[in-house]
């Protein structure tokens, strides 16, 4: 398992952690299999979306931001819970193929996190399952 | 990897997909793992649900048309951000587990491609891991 | 693959089953790889949240029941609509990194059987993928 991690600087944030990913794929020179990413935090999550438009990563942001309201009648009393909320409906991982030594992600594809209780300092575990 | 293409007909569409994944898992003589299948695109989306009743799928996709409507004030000059929130919120990837050479599936379930933004020609990647 | 059973008690419902996919873990002896945790229902689900205070749960759970109302205009006769859309936005899956024989969940999180039609009994499979 590796482990990178990142700070993120605002409250909700989706920053595109897809070079690091490959980074991790170049140096274990794995040719084919899985990629499987992982975010071990309860307040955040991981999602796979288009990296051409930034204003797609907003849209889904405030999109969130609006159903999953910050203030409502939660009983937790850390005051987050729109932020537990949120990464259960995106997802604590996400899994993308390897083959030819590259992530086969769609042409406007890229990997995510996302940040719903920041700014912190925080980590992502991707583990390589390779066919070899 | 295994790459198979499908033709949505309208915007909103579930397909079964669940055939054409185990026509591959029989091609490549699998007998036990597990068998991933990736959507390649950003305004699409894979799930598993109800093969029973179509009426299942047609409640969910209405339940996510009324709730994430096509048009509202997003910032992505596309028009197509409703497609991507559902993409983000459905996930762009299922995994099932093979054994005795078949998708451990539950009784009522099947493998659907989501299409949010059809009609389109679209792409699905499959990758099984063998456990032998 | 392995396969456990539990019963659920109420129509909605997040059982933590952590310790029961450890115990799959350590009596396979497996000391790295992916541990791929499977619901083969279509009216619940599979989640990674926050297992020190239930009112995180509980709140996720009452956020779901607010949005996605178990009464609406769905065209599913046998009325759980409600349920089989929750399966979908929340998954059918979840996956965890094991190293050094332990499943590397963050600090805060448990996996948890997310039951939308019960009181049933229910089934989870668990296959696991070893490095070795």
């Amino acid at each position: 398992m590796e482990i990178f991690s990142l700070s993120t600087k605002k409250r909700e944030e989706f920053i595109d952690i897809t070079a690091a990913v490959s980074t991790i794929i170049k140096k274990q020179r794995v040719s084919s299999g899985i990629c499987f990413i992982f975010c071990p935090h309860t307040t955040a999550a991981l999602t796979i979306n288009e990296n051409a438009d930034p204003s797609v990563c907003r849209d889904i942001l405030q999109y969130l931001n609006t159903r999953i309201p910050f203030r409502e009648d939660y009983s937790h009393l850390e005051g987050n819970s729109d932020a537990h909320i949120k990464a259960s409906c995106i997802g604590s991982s996400v899994s993308v193929i390897i083959d030819t030594s590259t992530l086969q992600l769609g042409t406007w594809q890229g990997i995510y996190f996302c940040e719903f209780d920041g700014p912190r300092t925080r980590k992502v575990y991707v583990e390589i399952m390779s066919k070899e």
